[in-house]
């Protein structure tokens, strides 16, 4: 991803390893302080995850993988090191997945650092393969709008809905993006406002509620991310999601998308079976730090909604756009 | 409205006159600090205005009749005074109408203070009126949503969207309200979470994206304001209404608009017809003084947004519920 600096423009991932380090964007800083942190010890990293320093799912199982590199570097026990590891962040399928998959790499013998690296590119990959196929979508004059942040922050670089976006600028198309500003963490306002400005694609931010007055008014297309998408094609994605697409609906607006085949899950029948995780209240009741609530009004803090499969018009993925009943042929990971 | 303090609940208006002198709830310091600023001058009082220490046109009205009682007793030139009230907000109806029917009032020689006294009393009357006719709506066990602020704070005392709730609590109806926050300035979340709360209402903030989930999961009934309602029943309200408007339609939830009918504007044919305020990006990108997006990255900020009347229930007004083809009878003010 593209990020301006004091110095100009320079060109990094949210994380990589080099000089025997782990090096990470610190987004807890972000948008106003560009910090890399540089670790050589995998509990360092341990920590950097839990502590929220790396987020999005594909992002931390990237971290995690380089996490295990440094491990094996340090002679450390490497059972030990899996589970200071994938003790971080309880829910994320990627963090076990991706450990694992170091595990079984370091067993085969095969280079720690490599290994490491190898993870991250076919996450990489594979948001580049998300942007081609959705890169057409996105039409000279385009209004497109997006919600959170499903970007390169989240995935080591390029991102799954803001991939198509990538490549369509790439492309030299011009278009513009509505940035819903993403309540509670604004990740929104925060993250995807600045990966795409610093990719210089034209963008504005709108509160959230502002959303289905846009959609009527001048949306031409939606790409969102995912977290999980059931077999039947119902997906769950960050709160605020499910309202846009019955907008996008009534409006006859496209309403897309954007995640890697991993995030499909044929275990998963329907949307009613994906558990919503409640987080605290007071990422509602708070904004950094300062009470905005009456004091003992409590708040619902919902962190997910589920947007049933017929409000999607295409899932774009690594493989191609792919309507809700193309699903199952992907069969799962 | 009842109002929780350290020494007990009192029972308050938004303003009112008092002692030779106007008071006002300065609605800036809450839900923090209840602060009530006196003034003994009309110059203070066009300051309060203008500084929105009072918000919400039907109290921003009353507060202007207010001045113009102090004008009077102070031997201040009328028409000056009513220039200097009326130059605060340029664009509050209710500030023009309030100012000149107190002028009106003094050229008949009536007394001024019980003029403007007279004149917040209407505006309170027509709230009970509200109440009354919307309080069947709300049964016991309903989950209720409203959006913004539509309350006492609003309209001297009261409220109109939350008129219904006070008389239905009043009438001893167990019910819940979800109230969404409100972006960009949150009167939801500061100021109808705490007038609710004051009363004894069993409520919960939600954030704006969160609507959409909850009028699918659990939502029983919406009652919102309104700022102005066109002649075919089409009506503006504080953005973020309308999504909810078409979530309520797809889910079959009601969804009623409480309103005095002087918000009636049948020189408006339809909901084109009514100008949306576009207000400063800095409210979207700074909260309470700190900038949250980054440097350099824009915000399109309609303050108001048109909800079409096929999506409204009914009408609650001080002459009853009214469908949107029976507005017509309502003539206009």
């Amino acid at each position: 991803m593209k990020v301006l600096t004091d110095d100009g423009n320079i060109d990094i991932e949210a994380v990589w390893f080099e000089d025997g380090m782990v090096h990470m964007v610190d987004q807890r800083l972000l948008p106003h302080n560009l910090e890399v942190l540089e670790m050589d010890d995998h509990l360092q990293v341990a920590d950097a995850i839990r502590e929220m320093a790396v987020r999005g799912a594909p992002a931390i199982g990237a971290t995690a993988a380089y996490g295990m590199a440094l491990a094996s570097l340090n002679g450390a026990n490497l059972d030990e090191a899996a589970m200071d590891l994938k003790s971080t962040r309880p829910t994320a399928f990627d963090l076990f997945h991706a450990v694992d998959w170091m595990i079984e790499a370091l067993l085969k013998g095969e280079d720690a650092v490599r290994s490491s690296r190898s993870y991250a590119s076919m996450i990489v990959e594979k948001c580049r393969a998300i942007g081609r196929y959705g890169a057409p979508l996105i039409k000279n004059g385009s209004k497109v709008m997006t919600h959170c942040n499903a970007g390169a922050l989240a995935t080591v670089d390029v991102g799954t809905a803001l991939a198509p976006m990538r490549e369509a600028h790439d492309q030299g198309k011009e278009f513009f993006v509505f940035v819903s500003e993403t309540r509670p963490r604004m990740q929104g306002m925060m993250l995807t406002a600045w990966e795409l400005s610093n990719e210089g694609i034209d963008c504005a931010i709108i509160s959230d509620g502002a959303s289905g007055h846009f959609i009527r008014e001048s949306v031409d297309l939606i790409i969102v991310g995912a977290d999980r998408i059931a077999a039947n094609g119902d997906f769950a994605n960050k709160i605020g999601t499910f309202e846009k697409a019955v907008l996008a609906d009534r409006f006859s607006v496209p309403f897309y998308v954007a995640a890697p085949v991993s995030t499909y899950d044929p275990s998963l029948s329907q949307g009613d079976d994906i558990i919503i995780e409640q987080r605290d209240g007071e990422e509602v009741t708070h904004i950094m730090g300062n009470r905005i609530a009456p004091i003992g009004i409590k708040a619902l803090n919902p962190s997910f909604d589920v947007t049933p499969a017929e409000l999607v018009d295409g899932f774009i993925t690594e493989l191609g756009v792919l309507k809700p009943d193309e699903l199952h042929r992907l069969g799962g990971v």
